[in-house]
């Protein structure tokens, strides 16, 4: 689902995002230009900023404002704000090595659009000019960051850091961070910057690609370290769209924070209370995909939050990610590991169609007490914790609609009704069958189509505080199990845009060009083709024979395929050595069909930048042959890709097969998201058939994936230095089924890792080692 | 300093007293009895409760009530509670086996007299009844609980247990807890249990003695494992005097706490921001002894404290009992440890004639990584902190008033200054020599005699929320740097009790007795004076010879003294074996004067109870001589001693010499707190000559103490296992000086701790082994 995509399913509401347009006009027309001080350039900006009264407004040019580091000090007054705004949002485009740091009080920044660049420093906007010099009561709103990533994904920086007090982050949109760390964050250290009451708010969080390794929450609320902070941040009302960048998509860890209605679609990742306590998560969305097992939920560590009036959808999600994950703490926990789960409320939720919804204990390690130090040993169940009034409804019927990864003795349920289809599961008082539909209010929300109110409701402490249900309607009059009470006047319309981010985007020159063809016959063809095209076109190869000297530069979604399936076009590659015949550029997309690649030894077939690999590349090789190459695949470290799939495709006579192991700093960090591998040959591959490598202990971490179906490897890694043919080293998922390994000169097929998501099946193993399963493998500690 | 001289030297106050107590008889009056429920017993008490309604009151017959377990719950309303009060304060006895409970809303409890019991419960008082029924906008008034001890040391209770919200204690007099466990706690386990606003106010704790091992604090808000819960409990105008227990005579471990305005005299401990963040400590006064080094200030773990306008007089402390120890963390400390010391603020307080007060990066223990785990290793020095605008005066000079255990890198030191007398010290940014005097405002407290507001100040962020000074005059006219920016319009007669405690106490009925001396000429009449002597009394013994058959049970002060001291009375004890003359009872007091003490080999001279020693004892012998038992001391398990002291006395022949080594659990306990050897002769003794230990590492304890000087130590120790003649395994403070060690069959004479307080000089040591300082000793972890 891309934002065009939403708002086309979405023309109901095409003319309130027309109507709202014109408001923006109106007020802009109110505030005539006379009132604003026009700035063209940087000194006058500064200049402008300079003399800024109260009640002030700088009006940015429209145009390209490159290599610009503003710094907006400024002291306005409540109802009179210093205003920073573009002549027209949207048309004032920041590029190339800008930021914008914000200090002093009443500051408002409206309209920019940060584009084709990257923060040279910590963070693209930050709420200070330094340790001093925070800004308080400052807000940014109806504005875009996109895809402002640093050069690498390993140079840190944020897109939005928050500091000082009631700063306000509305209405705007941010997707495509790739580097690391979170998109946004509250740094809560100093005095200056606790008690923020901050608020995040009507923000369209657009799509985030995994990173590979941690550090990619999309929102990070303070760190372990000022965890004991109050902070009081309010995100609300909010769209996270796809944010996959790693296993929180928000992690909060301060205190008394709110995250309040807001919408987390297909969001593979969960928002987490992974330090500090307090929170409210209420009224909020988890839309999840049947075909995802990656999209959680609500992960609670800690003491004291209220999980109230959430709706989960249609999450498939396990364990970590499961809808409800309430973890095991660690016995007097370091302040960076796992506080034991206490003193928490999970009250008037509702889950449809979930997977195994409410899981407790989650992360109980208990069985690894021999290979881990006792400071990693998740032994401490939930306590004092109640579970009420929540509603359950499994439209399959649940095997195990409630988890129990350790005692329950510290759970109370109490008043919990539970459509199963009448499908048996382990009996839980408080827990109460009941027979009840769902009727469709509008796409992924499903109500009761019956009245619940007259299913008794449990009455805890403090439980006359939930007022209200997921929609608003109020709960004094009448009251039910779930997150909803009975229909909304209005429908949420949760995935209509117009909700979130800026009104002006996407602007209609972000709009898609249409997808072409071209058909190339000769070399220079080729290449002058792979130059010109466009994301998403097409190269039909109606040569035979293709003789290549230099790599082609892949940087956008391209296909290359032979005109004829049936006679498959030959790429040859004679380039230099250690150079690949197609070198994969950041968001590089590559699919290749039916085409025969040679090279001559010392080349590569495919590799990433060794550099600057600022955005994630995919390679996909179907129906196809490569042979005579010195590595297949080659990710240099920093690289990363989201999906590599060989299908149908045959592999001879190469030195390296695909080599995805260049992050060894045991952090956590991998090369590659997903490899699928189905129908292949691989045979005269002489190691690192496939090296993939995942270093460093972090239970927390869920990814690689590795999938290798019905494929052949022969005679494979004879110079093989790890005896392993496939190495999976500290890879979470894995499987291997229905492959015939024959005659490769190994000790083992494959080393798989037994506490894991690690399987095997139906593999014929001929004169080629073993495949071995190790329930535990030593890893470095992280923290 | 007991209550009754305070009063004597108060007599200025004696009018506002008696003001007071007519004021409280005419509110009683006010509220005719014909309005109130009369009970003379525990069923007709029930009833009443059971039937009370908002305002009700249920008076209590004046009288005792023996093994009440009085349930006290009940719904009053705002302006409304329901009270139950003593029909003349002080006149109600509650002992037995009794306790309160309270559970419900708006209940008081006024003029009640715990004492001659114990409760058989976890708690004397407690705002709960149980789990689910605590008791909210509740209050205990009026009252005195007063040695009110469970049977033994180790059996723990609370004297006031804080559950709920919205409760107070004030105007109570407690005094004389020697078990384990808080004389208050505010537990914070449950929702119901967190923001509490809780109040303990006016109170006067009296003296509480040390206890030989942790869990003797007398306020505790919180546990470690609570740690993270806001509490906002208050806790202003009391008096906390010589509160011994332990180190920390308040241990706040959770957050949002504030002590205002209470007086801490002469009390051998801290107030200690032990866990939990946010705390405000502003207004306080600490009031030390020039011949004390217990007596501590404040001392900080943790993050966010404010500690404003205090003032500090006259403590000698040191490190952890420092005026000011701001503390070294552990890194990513554990939940039950040393959390990093960030964004404090320390900020107009006042030390005077203090012995290095400010402290930072105190508890460093690098040099010890050897020998300890990491997580024991406080490493991370204050950060983020600021000390400003405070003032020091030394009267002396102080050759370090700061002392830094580690680096100060972490300190922003501004506009503070300091009159050391001229005396050079290490120059620090921030800390500015200044010429002023002081002059006596009353006893204890000096303010400047100089008008300072001429000094520069540091304005840090929120340093204008610091609106008073320690005596609640205004800042905003006239400010200047320390506690004190003018003299009060009202002195602030610090150690005026009519200030705090109930008023109707101390009861003319407690005042002390006149003593008496008994004159004793034979066994018979020694027996009779020993039952029947009073508090202080002293036994002169006539006679030359006494002929003892049963112990002698000590459980009052007494002193036993020969009536010529140049002619030394005999008391022969022969017993039945392992049976003391002197039986050491709870409150046991002996003082020994001149006298020959035999024993036939199989008796002790001296010993605790077994069991049930629910007070301490000590011992005191002079100008003596003691032969021929089993054991001089017997100490058991669970006995303490606050003293012992043997001077000028001689001890021959016995098997075994002080044995004071029954606490062998390693959990910081041991069984007497000061032992002073001077001027003896030990010659003859088999083994255990003195044997004293402490076990369990806790760098926090600062206890055990043991002085031997010129003393001879002659053949003795021919018997000893453990090869050392004086064993003092665990103590803190050892110093042995002066003394003569000659033919004693052991390995080692003493085997000392390097790293504590562990001294030895001018000891003379022939034929006797070696005197050996081991650096660090193995201990076993507590935590």
């Amino acid at each position: 689902m891309t934002k065009q995509i939403l708002s086309v399913s979405n023309m109901t509401k095409a003319s309130l995002l027309v109507l709202s347009v014109v408001l923006s006009l109106f007020s802009f027309i109110e505030n005539p230009n006379d009132k604003g001080i026009y700035v063209k350039n940087s000194t006058e900006l500064n200049e402008a900023i300079d003399q800024a009264n109260p009640g002030d407004e700088i009006i940015m040019a429209n145009g390209d404002w490159n290599d610009v580091q503003i710094r907006f000090l400024g002291y306005g007054k409540e109802g009179q704000p210093i205003t920073l705004k573009a002549e027209t949002p949207g048309k004032v485009f920041i590029g190339g090595k800008s930021d914008l740091k914000l200090g002093g009080e009443y500051l408002v920044v409206n309209g920019l659009y940060f584009i084709n660049g990257a923060s040279p420093s910590n963070a693209v906007i930050e709420f200070a000019i330094n340790e001093d010099t925070v800004a308080n009561h400052s807000r940014i709103t109806n504005s875009v960051i996109l895809d402002f990533n640093k050069a690498q994904r390993n140079e840190t920086d944020l897109w939005v850091l928050f500091k000082g007090r009631h700063n306000q982050l509305d209405h705007c949109y941010i997707a495509g961070k790739s580097n690391r760390g979170p998109t946004v964050r509250i740094d809560l250290a100093g005095n200056q910057n606790i008690k923020n009451y901050h608020k995040i708010n009507n923000n369209y969080f657009g799509p985030r690609p995994p990173k590979g390794g941690p550090s990619a929450e999309t929102i990070q609320l303070g760190n372990s370290y000022t965890s004991m902070t109050p902070s009081h941040t309010l995100v609300a009302h909010n769209f996270f769209d796809r944010c996959n960048g790693e296993v929180e998509v928000i992690s909060s860890k301060s205190n008394f924070n709110e995250f309040r209605n807001n919408v987390f679609y297909k969001s593979e990742g969960s928002l987490v209370t992974r330090h500090g306590n307090y929170c409210i998560i209420d009224g909020n969305y988890f839309i999840g995909d049947t075909n995802s097992e990656q999209i959680g939920g609500v992960r609670l560590i800690g003491t004291g939050h209220w999980v109230t009036n959430n709706y989960f959808y249609n999450l498939k999600g396990k364990t970590f990610r499961s809808p409800l994950a309430v973890m095991n703490g660690i016995p007097k926990s370091p302040l960076n590991r796992y506080i034991q789960v206490t003193d928490v409320v999970v009250v008037h939720n509702t889950w449809v169609n979930c997977t195994s919804p409410l899981q407790f204990g989650v992360g109980s390690n208990v069985d690894q007490k021999d290979i881990l130090p006792a400071s990693e040993i998740r032994s401490e169940r939930p306590i004092r914790t109640i579970v009420a009034n929540n509603l359950i409804y499994s439209d399959k019927g649940d095997k195990q609609p409630v988890v129990a990864h350790d005692s329950l003795d510290g759970i109370r349920f109490r008043n919990n009704l539970i459509n199963n289809q009448g499908l048996s599961f382990r009996k839980l008082p408080g827990v109460e069958t009941k027979d009840f539909s769902l009727s469709e209010l509008e796409e992924n929300v499903l109500i009761p189509a019956n009245d619940l109110s007259g299913s008794a409701l449990y009455k805890g402490f403090e439980f006359d505080q939930i007022t209200t249900d997921l929609f608003g309607n109020s709960r004094a009059e009448q009251n039910a199990v779930g997150a909803i009470v009975k229909a909304p006047t209005q429908k949420p319309n949760l995935i209509d845009i117009s909700q979130y981010g800026p009104d002006w985007f996407p602007l209609n020159s972000d709009k898609k060009d249409v997808v072409k063809t071209y058909s190339v016959r000769s070399t220079s063809q080729l290449i002058s083709a792979v130059q010109k095209a466009k994301q998403g076109d097409t190269i039909r190869l109606t040569a035979s024979k293709y003789k290549l000297k230099t790599p082609l530069k892949i940087d956008k979604h391209l296909t290359l395929q032979s005109a004829d399936i049936h006679k498959k076009a030959i790429i040859h590659y004679n380039g230099a050595a250690k150079t690949p015949a197609f070198e994969m550029n950041p968001k590089g997309q590559l699919t290749l069909k039916g085409l025969i690649l040679k090279g001559e030894k010392a080349q590569y077939a495919f590799a990433s930048l060794k550099n600057n690999m600022s955005s994630l590349y995919n390679l996909t090789v179907v129906d196809s042959e490569i042979s005579g190459f010195d590595y297949v695949l080659k990710a240099y470290k920093y690289s990363f890709s989201e999906y590599i799939q060989l299908k149908s495709t045959v592999i001879t006579d190469c030195a390296n097969g695909l080599e995805l192991s260049e992050e060894t700093d045991d952090k956590g960090e991998y090369n590659a998201e997903n490899i699928y591998i189905d129908n292949c040959r691989f045979k005269g591959v002489g190691k690192n058939v496939i090296d993939y490598y995942r270093g460093g202990y972090d239970e927390s971490t869920v990814g690689g994936n590795l999938v290798v179906t019905n494929s052949s490897f022969t005679q494979c890694g004879a110079k093989e230095e790890s005896e392993i043919l496939l190495n999976t080293y500290g890879i979470i998922n894995v499987n291997l089924s229905g492959n015939k390994f024959r005659d490769n000169q190994v000790k083992y097929v494959a080393r798989l890792w037994g506490a894991k998501n690690n399987m095997h099946s139906d593999n014929e193993i001929t004169n080629s080692g073993e495949l071995i399963v190790e329930e535990n493998l030593p890893l470095k500690l992280m923290y």
